[in-house]
């Protein structure tokens, strides 16, 4: 549906597929984090959602602090009149980009962890850089004995160094908890001797796997908690399922018994496996460009025309795919959120 | 990069993540196979590209037909002047799609496999329809039995049966060739039946793994061609890998040694798996939503800002993920081409 296209007010009048979110379990997620982690204890992420709309009400609720994984993320964010604190959680050396990025009307800190970095951001005129910390995931940050050398480097470079981050990606997908904390501990131990090192206010870390057993971060970068999947679900979280791709039965078939719906792999990440059929209860086989193919369970029947709910594997990559989101309370629609951050 | 954004002069300038397509593959692939399936025996798939421009390179080699997956594809097409004979190969039953289907200035024909797909096409005002037909791939289409059925009740509902489609889905990944054409054979022998019962000029099927082993279609929906990926790379093809995507080093660790670039798994399909590094030589670890991790071959270190290129594994999936593509020649960038038919 092109964007500015009308609202319809039933969900069964959404052209599908459509990502839909449901009112109650989103206000809950809301709600239980910011209750848990007021105010700049949470710094959410929004390349969860990706969406200006999500983000305001999130910073209604007292959460001034943003994390972004993209430039297109913070100078929307900046847009939007959400520029308190904006987090470019990444590395970049692009020069356009961070020099569009200090420009903004906007506090904005980025990651570095390298020299190399560190010169691209003071070079660009941006003033406040976190250092990024290597905990464990093999992606970037600095070794966290590094981590003390390219403080005072960016200092010398001009460079405000506010703290430290580090993310444990490599330990948020964890179903046991027990096992879980114990390596997010030794994650944080790391960023814990890197922070004595570097100094600042700020130790941002964590995830929505991890929001409850980070002990050391003084912010919590959790994005997905709002939104949830099929992974993070795994864990014992008191997040629900908010976000769904509804679709429509096209094709029948009954001997094989099976049906096809028009969401397909275009319209879900696939990077975490299939999504799941939700609604009606049924077995996926296999995803294609547009479509889902599924053995409905014993008993369901669906017919041509018919909705079809499919709760996603992975959120962010799935909501990256939508120009719009849909707010829904049962069987009404209640708004559409342009999904305005996507792109780099 | 926002759309309408100026077009760097050399691929190093590229906002990364960027995909790119290299011209001389390009050409090299639209050449071969339009002297292999010229005119008519080529109904290009524009799911794979997504893009009008790429649509009228093909339309100027003399294919004036082609298939689409979605309405949103066939509304663009037919926005650009290419409007000719478009198929939408896939069943709908959303009538205000429909409708605007059947308002377009084009010939629009659409896939229908049972009485409800029939109905909805006759009652939006839609002219003509083909009989999908199911050749073993457990999605879309009649039972082979049924088309002439389904033919029979089209008529009656007023609608042109223009003939038959039957995607072979299921055969077109075997790398086998020999294995490849007889399986591809039991399927249209499939299609050839259900066309007996159905009439009309058109049999519609076919992919790039079977656009040289299927003799029964009259022409061919062949879409990835254009582009390739590294699932359709494994077969013996005359087709060269023209899309890449372009990404900057944005972090090095000696200590374990690694490299990232920020080419995440949200600019690329993840459903075939994990896309390659081609350049420099090297070996992926793992995606993240915007990174690629991954140890440089012996010899090579790449620094921080420093160009990688990486081989989709799945083309269609990718190219919905971004706003350009951009034509290069080497190291210069020729032109850059809007994805304007993403979406639904």
């Amino acid at each position: 549906m092109p964007r500015n296209a009308p609202v319809p007010r039933h969900v069964d009048a959404l052209p599908t597929p459509a990502l839909v979110l449901e009112r109650s379990a989103l206000f809950h997620n809301l709600d239980t984090m910011s209750a848990a982690l007021p105010g700049a204890r949470l710094r959410p992420h929004v390349k969860a959602h990706k969406c200006t709309e999500l983000a305001r009400l999130q910073h209604e609720r007292g959460h001034r602090g943003f994390t972004c994984a993209t430039a297109r993320e913070v100078e929307g964010m900046a847009r939007a009149g959400l520029g308190d604190d904006l987090l470019l959680a990444n590395e970049s050396v692009d020069p356009d980009r961070l020099r569009r990025l200090a420009r903004l009307d906007a506090r904005v800190t980025v990651a570095v962890d390298s020299r190399e970095t560190v010169r691209a951001a003071a070079a660009a005129g941006l003033r406040e850089v976190l250092v990024d910390v290597n905990v464990g995931l093999p992606r970037c940050g600095c070794a966290p004995d590094d981590a003390g050398r390219i403080a005072e480097f960016a200092r010398r470079a001009g460079l405000e160094v506010r703290g430290v981050m580090g993310y444990e990606g490599h330990v948020v997908g964890i179903p046991e908890r027990a096992r879980r904390e114990q390596l997010c501990n030794e994650a944080m131990e790391k960023l814990a001797r890197a922070h004595a090192a570097v100094g600042g206010d700020v130790i941002s870390a964590g995830g929505t796997g991890t929001w409850d057993c980070n002990a050391v971060a003084t912010e919590i970068q959790a994005g997905s908690y709002l939104l949830m999947d099929t992974a993070y679900a795994q864990l014992d979280s008191p997040f629900r399922q908010a976000l769904f791709a509804i679709g429509t039965v096209i094709s029948v078939s009954r001997e094989p018994v099976f049906a096809v719906g028009d969401v397909g792999l275009k319209a879900l990440g696939m990077d975490h496996g299939d999504s799941a059929i939700d609604r009606p209860a049924g077995r996926v086989w296999f995803f294609s460009d547009e479509h889902v193919t599924f053995s409905p369970a014993e008993g369901s029947a669906p017919s041509v025309g018919s909705h079809i709910r499919v709760a996603p594997a992975h959120c962010d990559p799935t909501v990256a795919y939508h120009e719009r989101v849909y707010l829904v309370d049962g069987e009404e629609v209640i708004d559409a959120f342009d999904v305005d951050l996507r792109g780099w």
